[in-house]
């Protein structure tokens, strides 16, 4: 059996998270969301992110919380501007087209979005009414390719939006792996002025499933409960989203996860460097593209899984590599090992 | 705290599905429903109703399987014919409408449909192009007032379907209710022939989330995996369904605790019968009618949480009480002893 | 050639229109419904309603009309009541819900809906949030069975909306019909205080095609235009609805082509009447319901097009007669002499 | 009043067309299309094109045609490729989107699309299932910017989609003055074989409005008669489409108006050219885009009305000019002569 690092979503969910379901197991609950673990996590998130008034939605994963969120937020005319690299652009089956929505494909440096590229395509659609009219960014954080936003370029973006009368939604299916990396400056407090909505994805930071939509205004949340429902988001047993946030942000659990993914590849990382790989991009998340050459891949691929991510030339490729919250120190061990061998033999 | 009685999906999972979720919690796995335990499970659920050839997809709920296996079916010109009390007309916030298609409302008796309105509404729409073209027909077994399908009912129903050219689609959310229920005769195996797709309800009978849709004729299952991506369905770790539904069906265990719900709504039944109540449907699955005077239904209610389902006089309201594979034998004998109070006080 | 009672859509244009698009062919005017003709049309129509506010919009047909006035009005998880007579709900082939909103079906009496059901019906739906939220009421003015409502009725529903907080749209392709009715008591300008939306049918009284769509609260107008372009309601050369209408409100051009339409039909049903006939519904408008044996229907039908509209007995069913601005003297003159020859025949 | 080369949908329609509305006026037909001059509109257009098979339907604009055949020709998760300077990519307020589907936006060269690309986009999407499937190439003839196909270009298009497996859908809003450009070599029996839909344009080219929907092979348009119903694109009066492109079709009349439109052209180019100008594309078709200084642009523009299209440079901007069948040489005359002005003055 190989080691893999394709994900952060190989393994089940964190022991306390099974723990806690197996205790509250017989606990008769209410169903659809207003069982007391959700209440309860709910109120746990408002006060991580200081905003008392943020409506707090559980739903089971990121395209689901994508097209949710896109969904009630937008009339039938209005578009949404996002990194080309991101998420909803390529890899969601079109999921933001089927509730009716354009997407404009803005370049991308590092997978990040800027100011300038956002009032470029908030100011070019001047062709009443023939033209859709951008009315949110999505970007990501971490991004599809590792990176994150700094505070500085967080602000920029959402003053930005502000101007130009645009909210600002963060996908934030990693967003842990984000706050808790080496080089970030963004707390959890920030989210709340420097986005309208954003959310926290459980799914890839021990959960079995599940991210958390934050509606820091409330009034964009109006209707939303009846959206979730139409749109087959709500589960009856709302108690096992409710009760896995609750765990994570009980006692730092959500963090502290995150930080562990962040360290083991920083570990991977420190290993291509010191034997003299190239990265693709520099990051310091749980997500590291070395650029190896073929030979060097078909040597790995023999002891672990990960996917080719691009080609960069006829002979070198860029892999993707993942951590997770269960990723142990042996099997980083066992790449670490691989790496040094990989050195020596090509 | 008051016991409750009020659905079948108040507490988490049967223990050994999260005992299974234990064991294999640090198992690497495929992604997406691509993993061992899904595809163990599918084969399952094959091998149970005799259909290898069967497509099947674990999904997340009720409605969602509703819109999912109805969006896919359904060109944008075709409706859909329910019965007026069924789930997917009054209960799911439009989800049917809002992927773009018409619920023809049939009357229904006992919550079930006939060949009869089926064929009605199969002839009716011939003002070409100006009337929707009914193409499919919805039905819930168990029903949403308890009660079930015969074999023969279902077979007539079937037929009627090919004579008109419309596809039958099962609803199962209680489905191991309607199959384990005392005065069934329709086996596992008819739901292949007798159905074009049906689904296999978790989330009521043990499971912390989970529908199985089967397809029976491999055809309508084409591109059903792009649709489930784009709808917000898939799950990262679909293995959290796949699990759930091995550990079901791997030794009986789904029919066994439906019939432990069965059989515990039976002794309440008894229990009104006995003393004299009516009911407003003779069921023989896990929900039960029974009507009480408004100072019956305050006296229990200071006990038990249940709903009034429905006002039958100005002094009368029939409740509905909901047992589940949870519902204990000391749940039970406080509720029998709470009616045997009740018909001495009133 | 039989003559056709079938509609009132059989013929070409009134000879005005068609004048005043050969008088204007050669003027060059901005597209897309920015021309002169239109802005002067909509002037009339305003000061025809006495509503100054009241954005106008001119499309192309009736279905056209209806699901982008539902459309643009409502929200993803909002539905309309209309009768269950309404045009919507059974002869746009599913158009409402194809832009995703459900219909209620409310009871209806000479095919009008009651203040009483439509509170019934907005009263009903709290099982939040599995349930959709009615928002608007759909009624038709005339009605699909010719009947006309009083303004004391248009009164109470409104008033019966309001207390309710649904929007009251009417449906308006034989709007003149009803105005110029005999038994009419409402006027132009009682659309404005006593709808929201409305819409003034020209397709079915004199023009080639156009439906005038009149928001009385600009609010509800916010962003229509870019709805119409996205949902290809938007004409290249919007003169060609714009001039129509500007001729048809110049000189009450309208309402005497619909007046007209009336009068021929009163002569019609004086001869039906006359002669003994029952009538299904008792109409004032330019649609008449007479109940013939089968034996007079095939008799009638050697020489005019007309529906057979619903079967009455074994022996009996109602046709129906549609008069139009264009049905001439020697018309109606030929179906009254044959009305008497039936009645001797048989 | 200044003369406008604005765009070819200024004036109202061709005198010939007029006189035929005024010469059928009272005659009574059918409706939604199955009136007589429908019948033998489609009769023309499929000997026209030589495909006795072809099924054609009659819509009122070119943004309505797109969203349909689209709509109709494909699954919800397949999606479009088109040039990025296309139709649908910027000027129809996301239509596509909005009827769920994706566009890839591929580079444009001269407004065309090259089987390169179309190859590209075919062979991308391989990450089953998360990502859209390409099922439709959208090409335009003439293009936006006024170039036109080759028979050989259009020729290698359709083999690589029929390699890929995808459609290939031509917008013909300016197909008349694609057909009859001076270097055009495709026939109109070429639009058979080498498209799978097309619509011929007569909004632009001398009809009030109106498109021809043209599938070419049968089975694609299974159902599509109710899908127009659907969406609202359904004339009652089907006989106003029917009646022009009978006319427009009866004697060589649409080439004819084409044909004028281009010459008119012709003649406004050489004057650009014979001056010295640049042109931003080497044009044939009735659609020009000389490169002026922004004083030329003011002085032309005190008597003429055009769009400003793309700035070139700091003092530099291509303007767009459009003739129609309208164009009149005075007109023609009277902007050779501001050329000729302009030339001298700046």
């Amino acid at each position: 059996m190989k080691i893999s690092f394709k994900n952060d979503y190989a393994e089940g969910a964190h022991p306390a998270i099974l723990e806690a379901l197996v205790h509250t197991n017989t606990v008769q609950q209410a169903g659809y969301g207003y069982d007391n673990y959700s209440a309860a996590a709910k109120e746990l998130i408002r006060k991580k992110i200081e905003n008392p008034q943020a409506q707090i939605f559980f739903v089971s994963g990121g395209t689901q919380a994508n097209m949710l969120v896109i969904g009630t937020l937008l009339r039938t005319y209005q578009s949404v501007i996002a990194p080309e690299t991101g998420h909803i652009a390529d890899n969601e089956t079109g999921a933001i087209e089927a509730v009716g929505h354009k997407i404009h494909l803005a370049p991308a440096t590092n997978g990040k979005i800027t100011p300038e590229s956002i009032a470029d395509f908030a100011t070019r659609y001047t062709n009443y009414p023939h033209q859709v009219q951008p009315r949110l960014v999505y970007i990501t954080n971490a991004t599809e390719i590792g990176t994150i936003y700094t505070l500085a370029e967080l602000k920029a973006i959402y003053e930005c939006c502000q101007a130009h009368n645009l909210l600002l939604f963060m996908d934030g299916a990693r967003l842990g792996s984000a706050l808790n990396a080496e080089d970030n400056d963004i707390q959890w407090k920030d989210l709340a002025p420097y986005t309208d909505v954003f959310y926290i994805g459980a799914t890839k930071n021990g959960g079995l499933l599940g991210e958390a939509i934050v509606i820091n205004n409330p009034a964009l949340a109006d209707g939303f409960e009846y959206y979730l429902k139409q749109q087959g988001a709500l589960l009856a047993k709302g108690r096992l989203l409710g009760l896995q946030f609750l765990t994570l942000f009980e006692n730092g659990l959500y963090d502290a996860l995150a930080l562990h993914a962040n360290q083991q590849m920083k570990r991977i990382k420190e290993a291509f460097v010191v034997n003299g790989y190239t990265l693709l991009s520099n990051t310091c998340t749980n997500q590291l593209f070395p650029i190896l050459t073929h030979n060097q891949i078909a040597a790995l691929a023999e002891q672990f899984d990960f996917y080719q991510w691009q080609k960069v030339d006829e002979t070198h490729t860029a892999i993707r590599l993942i951590s997770s919250w269960a990723t142990t120190d042996a099997q980083v061990d066992a790449l670490i090992q691989a790496i040094q061998s990989l050195a020596v033999t090509q």
